[in-house]
C-alpha cells in the first residue's frame, strides 16, 4: 500500500527553471503533480510546457494528473465572501485533486446569521469542514457549534489595521469557544485540505485497531 | 443645565485612606459617588464607614446615591456565560447608576447559536447594546448583524494562551465585519456603560440641530 | 419599516468586474450604493459606467443615490491636519450619504491647544463626535473631556517608527483617561460614521422603552 | 441519534459553588460529566460531594461516568518528557472519557531522534496522533513526516525567555513544513482530544456521502 | 573639576547585605548616596543602620547627604493624578537631591484641559519640564505645545488591558506631534530627573563654545 | 520676544501642490522655512519654484532662509557609519538651521572602541550630544558613560531581521544603563535636533529662576 | 570514545520526588550529575539525600561528581554587575563542571568603558568568551570588537519596562554590529557554557579533517 | 601576527559610488575584500570595475582575493531545500573565503527524517555545523541531538503568515531543547560562517592556557 499523496511543489519564490525539472521528476514517478502559490505568468508559461496541465487563476494552482484514490465522504469548504475566495479555492482544488468530493458554501458570514443558517442541513451533513475567515475570524466558532464533525479553521490575510495581516483571526480561532476545531497557518488552504483528505482517507482505509469496551 | 455625570473613582491601586476623602468630597458636592475596581476587603470597610453605600461583589463596585436623571430607552448587556459576569455586571450597574434601564442577557454564546437566536426579539428591541466576550470575541459580530442600533463591544481578559489576556478578542472586535460597532478597552465594562448612557442622554435631551434636506 | 442602511461595498482588492454586478444589484434593490476604498483608476472607470455616480478623490469613495432618511442632529468630524484628511473625509462623506448633517473641524491638534479651544463652542454643541488622529492619538482624550456627547475615536496609519502603522494611537485611544469614548479600527472612518449615523437614527426614531423611575 | 458529547465544564476560575449545580444538572441529563482545569483542592472537595467521581492529579481533571459510545481505532498521545505531562494527560484522559482507546508515548524528543524512531512502528500504526511539545515545538513536524494520518499539534507553556509562554512553539507548529497537521491553543490537550475523538467518531459512524469517480 | 553626580544605587532585587557595603563606600568617597526602587522594609532597615539617611515612602528612595552643587533654574514635574505619584516623586526627589529646584504640578490631566491651562503661566515659566503620564500618555504632547523649553516625557505602568503595562504611552510619547520632547523608559522618573539636572548643570557651568554667526 | 522656531513642514506624503502654499505662507510670515522628509524629485521641483531654497540630498531636507538667533555652544552629532548618514544629516542640518553650531563625528562604532576613544576629548567637550545608531543601538550607552552632558539618542531603521525596523535599538536605548540619556522616535533626527536646540536656547536666554541653597 | 557530556537535569518545575530517581540513575551510569534551576529549598533537601552533592546558592545549581575530561584553554565569563550574577555563575559553574578552566570578569559595563578596557589584555587572551548583559545588552558588541575569538552572548531578564523581560537585549544582541558572535536564550547561562565547552572539547580532541589549500 | 579577518562590506543600501572606494582601500591594505548583500546589477557593475572579483548570484556576494590562512577542520552547512539556498550559500562562501573547508548538505529536512539520517556519518564527522532553516526552524534541534560539536543555527525569512518573516524560527531555535547550540540573526549566513571560522581558527592557533586538573 502506498504511503500517501505524491509530493506537492510550493511555487512561491521558485523560478520556472527550478519548477520544471521537479515537475518532470514527479510526473515520471507519480503521473501527477500540483504546484501551489504560482502566479499567473508562471502558471501560463508552465501550461505551455506541460499542455496536459491546468492552471487555476483564483487558487493560483497548477494541476497535472488525476487522484490515485477516491475517498468516500465530502469536504465542505465554507467562507464568507469574495475576498477570501483565493484561499477557499486553494483548499477546494487541493482536496479534489487528492481524491475528495468537495462542496462549496461561499456566501455566508456571521454578520448575516440567517443566510448562514439557511444552509444548516448541508452544513450538518458534511463529513469534514474547512472554514475560512478573514477579518475577526468568527465563522468557524459558529459553525463548530452546529456540527459534530471535525472543523479545520483557516484564517486569511484579508483585512487591515488591527487585523495584523491575519494574526488576529489566527489567534481568535485558536481561542475559540467551540470544541472540535483546529487551526492551520494564515491563508493555508492547502494545509487544511491536506488534513481533511487524510481524515477521509482514514475513513476509507479503516482504522488499525478494534473497538474496545473498557 | 448640568455638564454630565458626577465623577467616578477608579479604585484600583488606591488605598482606603486615599478613597475616603475623595468620596466625602464628591458626596458633599453631588450627593452621590461610585467606586469601581474595588476589592472585597476595601469594599466592606468603606461600607462600614459610609453605611448608605452598597458594595456589589460581582462587579466589585461601591455605590452611593441615586441617579440625578433617568433616561428613556434600554441598555441591553449581553454576554456568553459565567466567566465574563464580572465585566457584564460592571457595565450593567454603572449604566443603572447613571440613570439607564438595563436588560441583562447572560446565557448566550456563538457556539450555541440557537439559544442566542431564541432571544432575537429582545435583542432587536434594545436601544443600545453592550456586548461582552472573552475567548475569540465573536459575539458582537453576530449581534451587530441582527440589529440597527449602536453596539459597544467589550473584550474580556478571560481565556488563556493565544488569547493573550484579552488582546486577541480586542483586535478581533476591531476587525469585525459587522458595521455600527465600536470597541472599548479590555474588561472596561464601565467605559461601555458610560458611552451607552451618553447615547440615551442624547436621546432624552434631544439634538441641537434641525433635520436638513440637502 | 426598513431594517437599516443599504449595504456598502468594500472596494479594496476587488476588481471592476467584481464590483459592477454588485453595484447593479444594489442600485436595483435600493436605488443607491456606496463603494469605499476605491482607487482613482477604478473610481473613474466606474463613473463612466454609472454616469450618475460621483467619485471623491480624497475619501476614495464612489457614491450613487441619495439618503432615504435624513436624521436630525449633527455629526462633527474633527482632525488635526492634512495628513489625516483621507480618513476624515471617508467618515464625513459616509455620514452625509447616510443622512446626517456633518460639520468638519480639520485644523486643530493637541500641540496647538489654543487653536483647538477657539472652537470650543462648536465642539460642545455637536451631537455626536468622530475624532480622528494619527501620531500619538491624543486628540480624542482632550475633546472627550470637553463634551458630554458620545465620542467615536479613529486612529490613523499616518506616522512612522514607534507609531507602528497606527497600532500605537489605537492602543492609546483604548487606554484613554476620557470617559464616554469608544474606538474603531485604524483608518476606519467608514465604521465610525456608520455608528454615528446609528446614534442619530436612534434619536430620530425614538427609543422603544419608557423612562423608569426605580 | 444523539448530537455528540455531553458538555464539559471548564473549571478554571469557577468556584465549587458554581461547579456543583452544573455538575448535578449534567449528571441528571447525561449520566456523566467532566471538569477540566480543576485544582487539587477543588478536585478533592468535589470528590467528597460526588463519591462516584474520580480526580486525576496530573491532568487536573474530574471524571464522572463512562463513555456512551466506544469508537474503533486508537489515538496516540506523544510528548517528549515529564514537563509536558499535564497537557498530555489532559488529552489522553479526555479522549478515553469520550470513548477512544489511547496509546501513550511519553519519552521521546527530537534531540534524541533514535529513541523516537525506535517507536516508528507504533507511530505509523496510530489512527490519529496528538503530538505535544513545549520549547521549540519541533516534535509534530518530525512525526508528521513519518505518518499518513491526521496529526493534531499542541504547544505547551513549558519553557522560558524566547519561548514566550508557548507563543513560540504555537507559531512554529503553524509554520511547520509537515503537511497534514493542524494546531490547537497552548496547553489545550482537551481541544486536541476532542477533535481526535470527532475523527474516530466519524470513522465509526461512516460518512454521509458515496465515493465519486469524477 | 568633578566629573558629575556621585553614583546612585538601583535597589531593585538587591539584598540589604549587598546594598550596605556599596552605600558605605560611596558615602566615604562622596559624602552622599541615593538608593532608588527600595521597598519599605529594606528602606526602614537601612535607615536604622544609617541614621542620617532619609527614606521616602512614595518615591521608594533612600537619601543620604546633600547636593554638592546647586543649579539655577527650575525643573517642573507635571502629572495627572494620584496613581502616577510614585513616578513623579521619584523624579522630583532625584532632581532635588542633585541640586535642582523643583516645582510640582500634580493635579492636571488632558481630560480636564481647563484646569491644566489654569497653570499656563507656571508651565511656560519652567526651565525644564518632566511630564509624567500613564493611560494614553497624552499630557506631554499638550504641554510640549505650550512651551519653548525641553520636555522630558515619562510613561508609567499605570493602566490596564490595551495599556500593556506602559508600552502604549511609551510608544505614544515617541510618536508625539509635539517637537522638542524626548522620552525615557516606563516609570523611569530617575532617568528623566537625571537628564533634567544635566541640562541645568550645563546652564550653570556654561557652554564650551562661542556663538558663531555663519 | 518670539515664542520659538518658525514651524517646519513634514514633507512625507504631501504633494507639491500641498507644500507650495504652506511654504509661501511661512516665508511671508517668518522669512524662512524648512521641509523634512522630502524626496529628490519633489525637492528639485520646489527648488525651481523657490530659487533661494537649497535641497540636501542626504538629509532629504529643503531649506529656505537663515536662523533668527544663533546660540552659543555646540551640538555634537555622532554616528557609526555610512548607513545612518541620512538620519545624522537630518539632525545636523536641522540644528544648524535652528541656529546651533554642529560638530559631526561620523566614523565611530562600538565594535571599534579604540577609534571611538580617539575622539574622547572632542566628545567630552560637546555641550549637547545627539547619538545615532541602527543595529543594536549600543553607541549612546558608551558615549553617555563618557560625558556629563545631555545625550539624546536616535535609533535608526537600518538593520534587518531581529532589528525589527528600528524597534530593537529603540527599546535598547530606552533600557540603557547610562544615565542622562533620553530617546526620540526611530529615524527622528529632526526631533533630536529640535530638543538639542531648545537646550542651547535655554543656555543662551538663561533660566527664569535664581539658584537656591536649601 | 564517549559521545559527550552526561545529561543534565532541568530542575524548574520538577518536584523532589521526580528529581531523586533521575539523579540516582545518572549517578549510577555516569558517576556524576548536575541539576540546574533548582530553588534553595529543593537544593538543600537534595543535599541531605545526596551528601556528596554541593548546592550553589547564586547559580541555583546542584553538582555531583567531577569532570571526566579536562580541556585546555580558558572560558572567560564577563558581566557588568551584581544583578546578572545568577546567570554568570550558572555559566561559570556549568563550564567548570564540564571540564573547562573559567576566568570571571564581573565588574565591567559599557557605561564605564575605561574600567572595562583596563582588562583588555585578559579579555584578548581568553579562548572563548561568554558575555552576559541585561538592560540594553551592549556589552557583547564592545567585547566582540576587541577579540578574534568566539563570543557567546547571553541576554538576561534583569531590567524593566521597555526591557521586556530580556526580549530587548536578546534582539539587540542578535542585531549586533560585531562579527563572530552568537546568542542563546534569555538567562541561559547553561546553554552558553555548554557550547563553550564543546568548542574547547573540539580543540582538545582535534578536528577530523586536514588543512586544505584550495 | 595579524588580529583577524580583513573587514567585510555590508552591501545592502550602499551605492556603487560608496562601495568602490571602500573596496579599493581594503584591497590595497589586505589584498582581499568581500561584499555581502549585493544585488545582481551592482555585482555585475563592480565586476567590470574589478575584473579579478567574482560575483556569486545565489549568495549575492562579491569576492576578491584569497584567504590568508587556511584552517584545519571542516564546516558543514546544512539546510532543507531550495528556498533557503541563498542563506546557505552566503554561509558557505563566507566560510570558504575565510579559509575553511566547507561541506554542503542541502537536501534534508525534518519532515523526511530518513533522508536526513542517511547522512548521519557525515554529520557526526563535521567539526562545526551551520544549520539553516526557515518555516518552523526545527532542523538544528534534530542535528544538535546527533552531534557533540558546536552547532550554529540560522533562521531564515522563508515562510508566510505565523512565520513572521523569520521571527518564529528565530525564537524557536533560541528555545531549542538541544544543548550546544547558539543562534544568529535571521538570514545571517555571514555571521554564522564568521563564528564557525573563528572556532576553526582557534583550533589551528591553539589555546592560550594549559589544561588544569582542579
Ligand atoms: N500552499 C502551501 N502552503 C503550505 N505548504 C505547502 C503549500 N504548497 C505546498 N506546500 C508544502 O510544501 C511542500 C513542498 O515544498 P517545496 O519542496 O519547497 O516545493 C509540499 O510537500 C507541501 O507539504
Ligand atoms: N473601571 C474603570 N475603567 C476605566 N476607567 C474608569 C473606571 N472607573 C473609573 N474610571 C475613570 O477614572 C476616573 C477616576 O479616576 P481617579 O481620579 O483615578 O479615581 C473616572 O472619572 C472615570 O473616568
Ligand atoms: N481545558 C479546556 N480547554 C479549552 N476548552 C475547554 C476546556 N475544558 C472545557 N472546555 C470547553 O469549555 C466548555 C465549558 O465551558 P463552561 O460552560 O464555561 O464550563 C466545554 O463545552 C468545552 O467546550
Ligand atoms: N522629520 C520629522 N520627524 C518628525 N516630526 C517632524 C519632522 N519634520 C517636521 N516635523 C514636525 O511636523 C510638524 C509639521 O507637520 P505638518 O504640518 O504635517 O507639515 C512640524 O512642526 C514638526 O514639529
Ligand atoms: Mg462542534
Ligand atoms: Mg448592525
Ligand atoms: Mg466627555
Ligand atoms: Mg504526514
Ligand atoms: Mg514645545
Ligand atoms: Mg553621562
Ligand atoms: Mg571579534
Ligand atoms: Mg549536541
Amino acid at each position: 500500500k502506498r504511503q500517501g499523496f505524491p509530493e506537492v511543489i510550493y511555487g512561491e519564490g521558485k523560478t520556472i527553471e527550478q519548477i520544471e525539472p521537479i515537475m518532470e521528476k514527479l510526473i515520471e514517478k507519480h503521473g501527477k503533480v500540483m504546484v501551489t502559490r504560482l502566479d499567473k505568468e508562471k502558471g501560463e508559461s508552465l501550461v505551455s510546457t506541460f499542455p496536459l496541465a491546468h492552471y487555476d487563476y483564483t487558487a493560483r494552482i497548477l494541476l497535472y494528473g488525476k487522484p490515485e484514490n477516491y475517498y468516500g465522504g465530502e469536504v465542505m469548504v465554507v467562507c464568507a465572501g469574495t475576498s477570501d475566495l483565493f484561499v477557499a479555492e486553494e483548499a477546494a482544488i487541493t482536496a479534489e485533486w487528492m481524491g475528495c468530493k468537495v462542496k462549496r458554501l461561499y456566501d455566508v458570514g456571521v454578520a448575516g446569521i440567517d443566510r448562514l443558517l439557511a444552509f444548516r442541513e448541508e452544513i450538518t451533513n458534511a463529513d469534514v469542514l474547512i472554514v475560512i475567515a478573514g477579518m475577526e475570524g468568527a465563522l468557524p466558532s459558529v459553525i463548530g457549534g452546529l456540527v459534530q464533525r471535525p472543523v479545520i479553521a483557516v484564517p486569511t490575510s484579508v483585512g487591515y489595521g488591527a487585523h495584523l495581516q491575519g494574526i488576529t483571526p489566527l489567534l481568535a480561532m485558536l481561542s475559540s469557544c467551540s470544541s472540535g476545531m483546529s487551526v492551520v497557518n494564515i491563508d493555508n488552504g492547502f494545509g487544511a485540505a491536506y488534513q481533511a483528505a487524510l481524515i477521509l482517507k482514514l475513513v476509507s482505509e479503516g482504522v488499525n485497531h478494534e473497538i474496545v469496551i473498557s
